[in-house]
């Protein structure tokens, strides 16, 4: 239904006019704005929008074409994103199953829109509940030895399926820095705490140990440098004495789905403009 | 230092081309947007939009007289308003001075931007406190016998300071229909509940007699219809069995002046657009 | 690993040497208090009590018998409950299926320690997703003029199975009077609204049409009165203008999901004590 | 009206009948139980346990004399505090207000219940405000130079008023570790970051240029090590890419103020017990 929908998002240096031009192609081409938002960032001199638009009363075609011309006058950095091909997503699962259960219901109610290609794993733990579902499971095993070759593996496959993202969902294996420059913006991660808080292993037993009142969750973009992307997403929950750090383990859970879930739904809609480390998110 | 600061909001039957036709008129004038949202009622047909605009390069007098003629063309109900013309809010209050103390604060710290010309209260309990802030107290006894008379009297105070802001902070009276209707979209009211739970008198004893797990508190713009006008904002906490009644009214206290502060400050900064009886915060 | 944990709940008219008594008695007992929680209602006079023991050195038997006498002499309703006994939780479904997902992950992952005997449904939509998790699927359809014989299934099938709680998770029906009287403070209802607002059909369209900013589940025990049992347990979650009534259907499910699963979990643990129409949640 | 109530609070090595000696201790002496709460720590082997007794049957004298003896047999750490006895805060303040006026407010509504014997600043600022509350106004300038003789007049001034707590409501000078040493468990500062996150100086930059999505506060009680005090409470509060770290600052003076209320009310109601480098929060 949402055949003729398209996100236009745009970062530029900022400027009059911007907003003036966009729109008025946008109408002379007989576009109906559905939603928009506008980020000026002050420190950078930079601009950043989104535009929904619910009618594209010209080809694909004939807007790169003709929208390249502003482009390049404005000096932007530009993607226009048709709503009904959906995001090609590749899940990366170990052996917790939470965040993945979440995603798959989400998936498949609709709650979610977007394509599962397969999942992989370097363990078997989850095959039964994804193919149920469906969906191929790709078992990669990585050993401290075949490091190299299973991720050449994964990349072999995120290309025959033509997948534009990756979700780390409690992956629990650290992505090469290869990888991570071979796909910027495009590896979401679900890190278990409230980051920059807790880098690294355990992060609940260092909750447990800090004797903090919130534990939380962080989902953001990979980059080279662990725990450290840009974020995209946070939550927290409360936690008191009397909980365990294997109950806070528990606890998390939820907190990691609901992190994981609104982040990559922002990305799926197109949501998320880069902008050096940090995120501009159009919620 | 906003003193070229303006905020122009606009709504008006949705169609193709507003935005062009609007921020072209705004690049014309070599007017920088720097903040922008919109909406599009899709039941209603009607399209709302906020523009937060960083320079006017041409006089407040020409702007009202240029862009009235787009105006008309698509039906706009539309407001200019200048940042640097501080909005002028009386505040009502009866005996309970948290909400008060609260929005002194704010007021007197700067954290938000707006006048006080007096506080209108029915007792004299808060004089102290809101002249040692340096602004006058009017004190307007409400008996049932004086009730049009005090009124008329809060209408005179009104007019004489020309407020555009009426706040209710826990002002205990119900206010007549005809200063409803003659100040729509002005006069503020906080209700300590979570409409439409709880309408009416002790709303936390009524909560308290439910057995409710959160308490909550509305701010909403004041009809005619006793606490059913246009919700601007609302905010709840967790309650528990423990908690009497008179601890909810305790707690109460802090998502009341929450709910009141952050309601008022969306309207302040021309956030709130009505529609119907519901609001588009544009936030 | 529990086989020797268990929960005491007592509720009894409040005097003084209640909490003596009990401790002296499980002291004397040789058992180990874990956690203990209490709760004066000074309006009602009454004292409720719940106690988590780590080892219970006499058998339940003698447990019993002389407990007996102690809860005589202060009048007490009480309840030993063994935690290596999983409550038998039967889950009644519709066409939804976000609240059972949710309860057949945690039940599957062992977050919640129950068992799930079978679920009863009165459509086949999610025959295949509650076999794959091993479960039995029990079809009861449900037409105007077969409900009275459909529910005295429904009460067979509880016999048989001998649950002892069942859990409307988005099961659409009204349950019979007869069949709220038969097990009360047994059947746990999730409503889609921040009760009291909203009670009956379509509340996230009511909600709409109000233009509330925040909407709410609640996890309530079901009565013959409609939507006004006993509360354990609510949450809400923040929308905006730019929310449809259906998006709000969409954005209410995962608040629905937690406000059950909390609640459940705090029944399944012997947290919730019924108080009149309220509940007492040692949290 | 709580003339007759008592906070017993007691940490000892757990093992079986504590609570009964305690309760049974109570219950012979006719003191009725309001509220307790217990936590086994399993890790340390160590109890903890609050009671709320309504009514005191024997002298304060006669209970410590009598109680030593369960004290001792137990090993226990206790302490009976009445709660008609208000507990003496010094609040020490710098130039930033917010947690002042809160805090003014708080105790001049008798919310929370204590006394502020002065105000202590190394500024003028506040003065006015202070002592409109009918409250001595301390000054004691602080220089590189003058650090330890200013906190020695600190310290007699705490001497002199008796004060058993010291508020740091963003006092923005580091404590002496000699002043951290002699009031363990009594000073209390609010930092303004979601401890450990950002550390030290400017923490709502340090999140600004980390690009988190929630920024938080942390009460604590303050120690030798800098900001790694046992936590108390904390808060948070979600941001955008849309507020500049100058806008963090400003939001997030209503999360240190609600943090800071919260935690200081817990410690004034003897509520938290420490343990290690954390607390126990009976909240």
């Amino acid at each position: 239904m949402n055949s003729n929908h398209y996100v236009l998002t745009i970062s530029c240096p900022d400027k009059t006019g911007i907003v003036s031009r966009v729109s008025t192609f946008l109408a002379e081409n007989n576009c109906l704005i559905n939603e928009a938002n506008h980020h000026a960032d002050k420190e950078l001199g930079m601009f950043f929008m989104r535009n929904e638009i619910s009618k594209l009363n010209i080809s694909e075609e004939e807007f790169q074409t003709e929208f390249s011309v502003i482009a390049e006058e404005f000096d932007m950095k530009w993607n226009l994103s048709a709503c009904a091909i959906k995001k090609r997503v590749i899940i990366m699962v170990s052996k917790q199953d939470h965040c993945l259960y979440d995603l798959l219901y989400r998936w498949k109610s609709g709650e979610m829109d977007f394509e599962i290609p397969c999942v992989i794993s370097n363990h078997l733990d989850l095959k039964s509940l994804v193919e149920w579902h469906g969906i191929p499971y790709v078992h990669i095993p990585v050993t401290p030895d075949n490091k190299p070759h299973a991720f050449s593996e994964v990349v072999n496959w995120v290309d025959h399926y033509q997948a534009d993202t990756i979700v780390l969902a409690r992956y629990m294996q650290i992505i090469p820095p290869d990888l991570c420059q071979k796909y910027p913006g495009q590896i979401i991660n679900i890190h278990h705490s409230f980051l920059p808080s807790f880098i690294g292993a355990k992060p609940y037993h260092q909750a447990f140990d800090r004797g903090v009142k919130l534990i939380g969750a962080t989902c953001h973009y990979v980059t080279e440098d662990l725990d450290a992307g840009p974020i995209i997403e946070q939550d927290v929950r409360r936690v008191s004495h009397s909980e365990s750090a294997d109950e806070m383990v528990m606890l998390g859970k939820d907190v990691e789905k609901n992190a994981l879930a609104r982040g990559l739904k922002f990305h799926l809609e197109d949501r998320v403009l880069l902008s050096g480390n940090k995120t501009i998110v159009f919620a």
